[in-house]
């Protein structure tokens, strides 16, 4: 069984407001194991939806539409199911009614605007709208079965809980499920070769990644008559997937490598700080993004001024002068000054140039210097991130590095 | 002159994903008055992907399409490109070099299955990325103009902008033109109240509010003939926002409170420091969100454990024991002396309880004292943000709350 999802509104095809209808509506159909193939989204031009409600209605078992159920002339779902159905609107007694009885309720009269609300097309059924006025529709037609509801994201999902979701057969009898497993500091297409096996087309599970902010999720669906037996899918290619990417994985679902590091720390007890030039306090902020984080962080000196990191973290005068502040070695003393001042297990510390300005020759934008210091000493790398990134990304992957780094010191227990 | 675009990716097919690309693309479209009257979205599927392009390129003069270039077996645009329009693909040297240099510019080797993104249909041009490995593409086919760029956001606008955009006509219905005016601190019914008399449906521009992250930001959408008398219109408007908004107004466009903060700081010449505990940073992120804000941020405590607010702050140990860690009157001590110590003209300083654990019924979760030292003395306020936010909502708005603490301390000059 599949799906296609049709969005109607001139506002959402000029790109004022973003669809999220689709997206939320294609998770609920995975949930029950109905796969969604595709969305569109349509301007309020009569003839282009009556087209794609017919093209959709031939391709997909199941059509959910919504949008374009206002009182408003520019509303036009209505009268293009009708034409797509070959049937003419007719007035609909109890839906008048029920939209009646909606500002009764809300001591507000009526606009006779709202009437046209009441209108279906012959051969359909209205879905009432408990939330608005809106009444929905279903219909049959060609292979499809059609559900319309209203755009307002709130009224929609109302409606669709209440009266859609119960009336859907579940996918072919089976279930799909999703599983995520995240990884940090292997290239794509890298995790994609190790992992090449999982990814064959027509496979189930299906396995693919993606990428976002550095972090590439290879993606798991399992699809299966039972929940269990989808769950016993995805177990099986998760393993083996951990066991392809090693030490790049650090997560699954929707973890962050904050909460890894996290992890790590409390379960072996240890302590961080921060000593931060460039990243002016977003290393620490990732540390403490996690509940309970006061366990192991415990201070962080945002030295942004070079005076601030003479006077906070000792570095001598001399290191700035013959190395400059943006320096491997500047890297080396905040990180391990960092540790001792603050007196913890380990210390993390980042310089560089974050950019737009400030950058030359020799220490382009996007030249960042990450050390860390623990019980084994200290280690400073090079990144060199490019200075097209911009100001915020660049800071971004700085953190994510240092984090990286600090999840990669700590032996897994 | 009108326009369709197609995401191709099956994460956003099955809704993990929303796509914003489509949006962001048509909003620019708008800008250059080219109408956009249809997106669709793919899953990763060949067949599908093949039809929705050939049929946009019968409809369309002009068709987008994000997503699908990587370097794993489930890109599949490139192929589809070269299907639709009945050729090969074809291997393209200088692609494969651009690819190479990228990776060799940050130090990593290219993985052989990187290879496969300079292949390109015979008969398209290759669009060089430099922000990230896919190249895009541009191609004939029917009536349309095919753009294909990368799904990853950044890269997509990047291209977009830097080398789609220049090659496009510019449209002949009309221009619209967008402009945010942005507030904090102001209910959106207030605001909604205050300036309901350019809300009223039919006029044109359409004004309307919307809120995000406690940001409400006053839209204002022109449509004329001209570029110019758009802007007139909305240049208009905005003056009689401004005016009727008063204080609550921070900026224009996208900017941000960081922003507006630096560029009091950085006019007056005025100089900042932070001393934070819950908001483990954030602060002082915030504040160096700015390029050039060296020129005012030099320094943070982040002082997450008592024994460090102590130690670094001077936080007496008396204070503690009387008030707890969360109490104006540590939030207090913690500006003051935060400022004695850095130095600064002006220092913030937070503490409170993120949560989601630490609360008791005296201080719930969601309790913040924000404290601002400055010149004129020392203020602290009291926030409750309420548990039910979450620890990453409630660190943002205590984040939010000091900057406009601060803002508003400045005198406009």
């Amino acid at each position: 069984m599949n799906a296609q999802i049709i969005s109607i509104g001139t506002e959402l095809a000029i790109g004022q407001t973003v669809d999220t209808n689709s997206a939320w509506l294609a998770q609920r159909l995975a949930e029950i194991g109905i796969h969604c193939t595709r969305h569109t989204t349509i301007a309020d031009e009569l003839a282009p939806i009556v087209a794609a409600i017919k093209q959709a209605s031939i391709e997909a078992d199941l059509l959910l539409i919504s949008g374009g159920l206002g009182p408003t002339i520019d509303d036009l779902t209505r009268q293009a199911l009708a034409d797509a159905m070959g049937k003419p609107l007719v007035f609909h007694q109890a839906s008048m009614e029920q939209i009646e009885a909606y500002f009764r309720a809300r001591n507000r009269s009526m606009h006779p605007d709202n009437r046209v609300q009441a209108m279906i097309p012959q051969g359909a059924a209205p879905i009432e709208n408990t939330n608005g006025t809106a009444p929905g529709m279903s219909a049959l037609l060609n292979k499809a079965h059609i559900f319309v509801m209203p755009g307002v994201p709130r009224e929609m999902q109302m409606m669709f809980v209440g009266d859609v979701l119960p009336k859907l057969p579940r996918g072919d009898g089976g279930v799909i499920l999703q599983h995520s497993i995240r990884t940090f500091g292997m290239p794509e297409a890298e995790a994609g070769q190790k992992i090449a096996g999982l990814m064959a087309r027509g496979r189930n599970p299906t396995v693919g990644t993606s990428a976002a902010d550095l972090i590439i999720t290879i993606r798991i669906n399992a699809h299966a008559s039972t929940r269990e037996e989808a769950q016993r899918l995805i177990d099986a290619d998760a393993v083996q997937i951990r066991q392809l990417l090693g030490r790049a994985v650090f997560g699954e679902g929707d973890m962050t490598i904050s909460d890894a590091v996290g992890r790590l720390l409390i379960d072996q007890q240890l302590t961080i700080s921060t000593a931060e030039s460039c990243t002016g306090g977003l290393i620490a902020k990732r540390l403490t993004d996690v509940s309970g984080s006061s366990a192991y962080f415990t201070q962080a000196f945002v030295t942004y001024a070079n005076e601030s990191k003479m006077r906070l973290l000792e570095i001598p005068d001399a290191l700035f002068r013959s190395h400059g502040a943006v320096s491997a070695e500047v890297a080396h003393a905040m990180a391990a000054n960092g540790r001792r001042i603050s007196g913890t297990d380990y210390s993390l510390s980042a310089t560089g140039i974050a950019g737009p300005t400030g950058g030359t020759a020799d220490k382009p934008v996007g030249l960042v210097y990450i050390g860390i210091a623990g019980p084994r000493g200290v280690e400073v790398k090079e990144f060199r991130f490019g200075e097209l990134l911009g100001r915020d990304e660049i800071r971004d992957r700085a953190a994510k590095a240092a984090l990286n780094l600090l999840r990669l010191s700590i032996k897994p227990s």
